[in-house]
């Protein structure tokens, strides 16, 4: 287990981390954490390592891109000092190219997405101990359909910006295709992009197993 | 134009059909036709023939598979005396085999699909003047995901079944996979299931092309 | 067909444009366009000319006069750098003379609809490649009606600036009288102003057989 | 003033008699009566008449025509044993004529409401001291308008029923025709049905007049 | 009748005026001025006087006292430049002394409210052609009932107010005095202070009475 | 104390004593005993005497008057088979002949509201251990007022069916005298009749007082 | 992993198995299993083992007691036919002798609670594969506590019923005990009953590792 | 009875002293006091000291800690100019190192309780006649309860400043402990903190008994 006792632990997203969390501070009891996989890991980090005392707090924002993390980098990341910092971000910047392709204003391509993500991490690192990259994804196995296609480009630079950073890699796309050889991507989400309990039990789990999370601990 | 004058239309299917139409009746003012393909029908019959008088009715339920058409029919098709009838039904008999696989109560697979819709065809015929029978259809591109592939195989079965009966035959899914060349599938839906405006009105104008409808009259 | 890939067409006039678009801007998904001739005219060319891409945002608004209009400008169409600009208003101008008679300042008389209709246009040329200038309408039959003769001067007015502006010009009146022969008055609107989908369907189809739509392209 | 001591006045009919009073019984405090003409007429004949301690019902539900009142007049007219009974009916069986056309199963037609209306008078007037007859009315000044020339049928019907049975006539449309003499239509009401304040006050003053009320009893 | 044409009347006052009136301006369409006694008003000054075109504005304030009435009265009465302005107040600067009499801060006494209304009334005077001054009332016909003294107390502040200042006088407390010799208090009001549409008519028609309405105009 | 260890206490009455209680049943946690005098009586007798656990129950209902106690007698009182019953009626049987003096039916005359409480006295004191008569009220000092009046008269009846009956008596009116020799009415309540939390204390007081309830114990 | 494939797995219980699941059946999507331990089993289950297809369906109540399953046993458990079953129960058997003492018909003491169980146990052993048995808890670390120690006490009863009926025995107490020893039991449920997600992620832990879940399949 | 005619009596606190009163001022009628001890007090002093009229002002904070209160102090106490101030405060500032205890920023420990409490009793001293400093309290019987040990320590600190600074001093917590003794902290409240009306009962009669209260006044 790599977390440390008395540590907090922030993450940072869009809706799939934000999942109703409470506002504006999403900490604390009474399901301010949401309903999505950043309240999955605090309940088993509480339910298994409960002498551990890790703070969890839930900063994801529904529709956001890279472009509104910058926006509220200072306020909802540096100013609330985590020791750890996990970042999942990517979907909205390339659903938009999908779902609004007239709206260009709304896009934030490739170039963007990497300078943009790549500047918050090395503004992030000399702050926290540990920095957690995860991957954004999408629910469709057909990896030549276009947007899946778009989403793997984006996956890439993550993974180029955690092995340049040294920051943990999470691959959540690489979880979800275990599952989706089993089960139709539809079965995960409707759309193809807000997960079901299960998805967010993929990401939970993904995320745990990174950090040395011992599922058999105390057995 | 095969509307003859004082006809009455009545649409019945599924949530594609229903779009919040008004209950029990879905028919007279303030939006009881619902905001689907149904609505924009009775709006270009009303703009462009207003002589004809045509009265459009819709019975559209939504979460409908051809087995609740089937319990509804008597009281929802026939005591309602229609001259035309329009029938889309097959989203959810599909649907349910993909998002919800293991609750096999819910499914309702080809052979069933096939067999009650031809009853329900058979039964009605006598009654009404025509019949029009529009295929199911997934918002999917790509032909070999497997929901598409199955969809597609209930289109075919429509098909059949409104070659046997005589019946109109609009191919929704052929209609879509012409804009599908050109908008990815999440443009016009982001479930791939229930469409856009600009899907509703590609339903629209399927249909009415289908009976005959003359877009440049009294211009 | 006028427009060309990629442009942006913005609407602007009263809640007949208005119809429950999103605020502050109207665009996107979810019914962002509203639930009148604006989402039509763009559902219609979405499913029809896909390969356009053309961007469509509705900045109608509730309640507007000419002169509500003009407090506005600047950020709801300069700003927006749109390519296409149509224009339709007058109705709150003329109605407020009709239905609170005795509330002076609410009316907006001919002239000063006319001098402000006109420096608008002025202003904005310069900036688009297209202006559409759309008549404001009454639903009612009898030329004779005080209130129908009232909009049919505004009417002329809104002819002549297009004229003298080279803008094109959509005769909504005139388009809604063909339908008055067949159909009363009351079946199109209730208050003879807010139209059912049917009077929506009216104006999307004179609006888009103005800048010459193929109704029947691709079949 | 024809109202005497402890009498109870009960009128029926369509929205414009319903104006949201209490269901299932329109009498009592809190609004019960609803807001329009028939709150109006109790407030004076209590504010004037206080000690005839006239009891006013309300049993006018919107929507309805004389056919409805028809289903519903044991329960809601005989049963109640009034003294005084007021029946102003028509609107909508003239309405439907002339919003949905095309919905023939909707309309009432005059000789089918002349029939009902009788039945109904004939049928009561044994049971009551006194009937009054009001007409339907609608407010549009052009007498040719086709809904405005089938009111007045209406409206003739409503006289000859009240000349043969002995009922107080009140010609609702008459007095309504002075002041749309002065005022545009839409001053009164928006869709020519459901009157403003100022059309309630209309109504309240024709019925008064007629039982007798002395406007300037006790200055 | 003393209003000429196309003259503005503006009410100011408690709860009793303002009755749920439109906010920030309460006039125009769909009940923007109110339910109480200013609608009725408003109602048959249309209704009989459809000539005069007399534009009617309700400023009525829900607790107000005079003192908050001088607050506003820039704002609300001034700017608005009424041509007639009626005020009834001193409700509430009274029954704050017998509903919370330890909340002393929220008493407005007799010498208090003389002062203030007298600096409006004079305040006012050179900008408007004339001037209404109404008592507050108290529904209890016990004159000997503390509350009811203190009120008579405050009504005979306000006809010397009148007196002196040429305004014109209307006696509400005497009004309602004639109907409870016949009807118990609570019969028109449950509190004593928010009358019934009854009690709304008493006051209408003190009002119309004091400025010259011909109730029978017309007939 | 009259109370003894594990006896059920029974409350039945209209509004004062409902105040929002919990239906069916008015027990157990979350304010199910409603707002008023009931909830204080059990707050206290819990507070202060825990070692008897009496289960108090509220079945008041808003609006009753003792002839719709009697409808639901059997299956609110007997079935519940309560030690101890007290019983608070005669408000609503008073009031409505004062505030709808002109609707007769909903009025309970004195003789048929003692004829009616004396048999349900009767067919009860079988099956219970005390009963307590308590009596209706009106915050109203002047005893001349008419509503007043009536309830001293509904008061007696009830003192007397107590005399008769053994139960005990108390006397809610005398009580809230003391308080309105020193606070004016509209204090307690605006309405004279549904008293403030003071108002409550005064009630729950002078029950408790009735059986002995010792305020001092324990200090 | 004891489930096969294809199974049901049917979760009966109070409101920590209902947590607001779908009604009347709890299953499919949109959160149909509720907030809790189930819907985290089944998120589980299908994330690691998506190639078994288990369809997990939640019928539990809130509020309910043994006695409350016995009453709806036939419809809700034996009707559906499941092929594992799951039962917790005996929370508010004991709370309610600690939450409303006096009120003793809601309470359901030992003796009953064992009947109930056993019989409801050996009813469905037969028509079942296999049984899970959880106990009730009390998040109360102190065993001297009269609520703990009387929820122990029905927690023994439940394993001497799983012994007897060679049911799988979840001791849900023994695995909060552990968390307890070092999180205050405010931390879990400010209740101790209501558990925080850290509590339902315990049971849902406790459950699947009694059923040979594999937390490290497929790493 | 200390407490003096026309005097102001201030409570300040958290949620328990709140109990939904008015914002911002909690005073007045329609339950502006609250559902708790503050309104219980108000009643009890005007229902049987009606002639002192004192004036009752509840400003409580639900989730307030002391350094909340210190926040507000000079706008919530200083400015309101009481005369009496009754302060109950610590549930939160210990509550939450046992509730979210991971989130330390939120706790307020014993040493910057002590301080901050003492400086506001310090700086009000001279501006109010009396001052009444009440323990917090936790409702759990067992004193070796790690919470409950927590907050008999900030009851000591209470005690402490009220003997230093001549406060009157309740001790809320042990007039708890004599009902403790009968009942079951879950009888008074589920979560030990916010008690039922009991509880209310319980700390609105430790506050009279403390300021001379004569339960028997006036019998």
């Amino acid at each position: 287990m790599l977390l440390q006792k008395s540590q907090t632990l922030l993450f940072i997203g869009d809706s799939i981390t934000d999942c109703d969390r409470a506002k504006p501070s999403g900490e604390g009891l009474f399901g301010a954490l949401g309903k999505g996989y950043v309240s999955m890991v605090d309940a088993f980090l509480q339910a298994v390592y409960p002498e551990l005392g890790i703070r969890v707090v839930n900063v994801g924002s529904s529709g956001n891109t890279v472009v509104d993390l910058q926006a509220r980098w200072q306020e909802d990341v540096l100013d609330r000092k985590p020791d750890w910092l996990s970042i999942m971000i990517g979907t909205n910047d390339v659903w938009r190219q999908y779902d609004t392709p007239f709206i260009k204003d709304w896009h934030v391509y490739a170039d963007k997405y990497e300078v943009t993500l790549s500047q918050l991490v090395e503004r992030t690192k000399p702050h926290v101990s540990r920095l957690v990259l995860m991957t954004p994804f999408f629910l469709e196995s057909n990896k030549d359909d276009a947007m899946r296609r778009t989403m793997d480009e984006y996956g890439a630079i993550v993974k180029k910006i955690a092995e340049r950073s040294g920051a943990l890699f999470v691959d959540t796309q690489a979880a979800f295709d275990v599952v989706l050889q089993r089960l139709y991507s539809g079965t995960l989400a409707w759309d193809r992009v807000h997960p079901s309990q299960a998805g967010h039990a993929v990401l939970a789990r993904a995320f745990l197993n990174k950090i040395g999370f011992d599922w058999n601990k105390g057995l």
